[in-house]
C-alpha cells in the first residue's frame, strides 16, 4: 500500500486525538514506542519486534502529520541515491 | 509509492552498510536521526523537520529490514481500525 495511503489510514484512527494532544506530548509517545520496540530487540521477541516496529511508524506518521509533512514528499530525497553521496549503494565514509 | 517499494530502495541504499555495521550500532544511529528531528522541531526549521523526519523514515525502516521486518506485513495490524480498540477513529482512554 502506498505510504500516503498509510500516512491517511494513521490520520484517520488517531488525528484528532494526536493533534488535540499536540505536538510534544505525541513527539514523547513516540519515543515511548521507540522504547518499547528496543526492549522488544533486547528480548529478542520476534512477534513483539514486528508489532513494535508498525507501532513506531505509526507514530512516526503521526508525528508528521501534525507537522503537515507529507511522508511521500518528505520522502523523495532518498529516490534519487544516497542524499549525501548521490550513490546507490551508498559510497559515504562513516 | 508503496511502503515495500521505500524498503527496498532503503536496503538498495543501505541495507550493506548498515547490516555489516550490525543491528544495536544501526539502531543507534536510527535514535540519532530522531535527536536530530527533535532539534528541528524545537527550532521550529521547517525544511529541516522535513529532512529529518525522512531521515527517521530511512533509518526505522533499515532496522527494520537488519530484523527481517516486512514494513508492509507489519502494518496490516492498523489496517482494521485501531488494533487495541477496534474503532476508526480510535476511541481509546489515555
Amino acid at each position: 500500500m502506498d505510504l500516503n495511503k498509510y500516512q491517511k489510514l494513521i490520520e484517520e484512527l488517531y488525528f484528532e486525538k494526536d493533534s488535540k494532544r499536540g505536538l510534544d506530548k505525541t513527539f514523547n509517545w513516540f519515543v515511548e514506542e521507540i522504547g518499547e520496540f528496543s526492549r522488544a530487540i533486547r528480548k529478542k521477541d520476534k512477534k513483539r519486534i514486528r508489532e513494535e516496529f508498525a507501532d513506531c511508524l505509526a507514530w512516526l506518521l503521526s508525528v508528521g502529520s501534525i507537522l503537515g509533512i507529507d511522508a511521500e514528499e518528505a520522502m523523495t530525497k532518498y529516490r534519487e541515491g544516497c542524499p549525501k553521496c548521490g550513490s546507490c549503494p551508498c559510497e559515504c565514509k562513516e
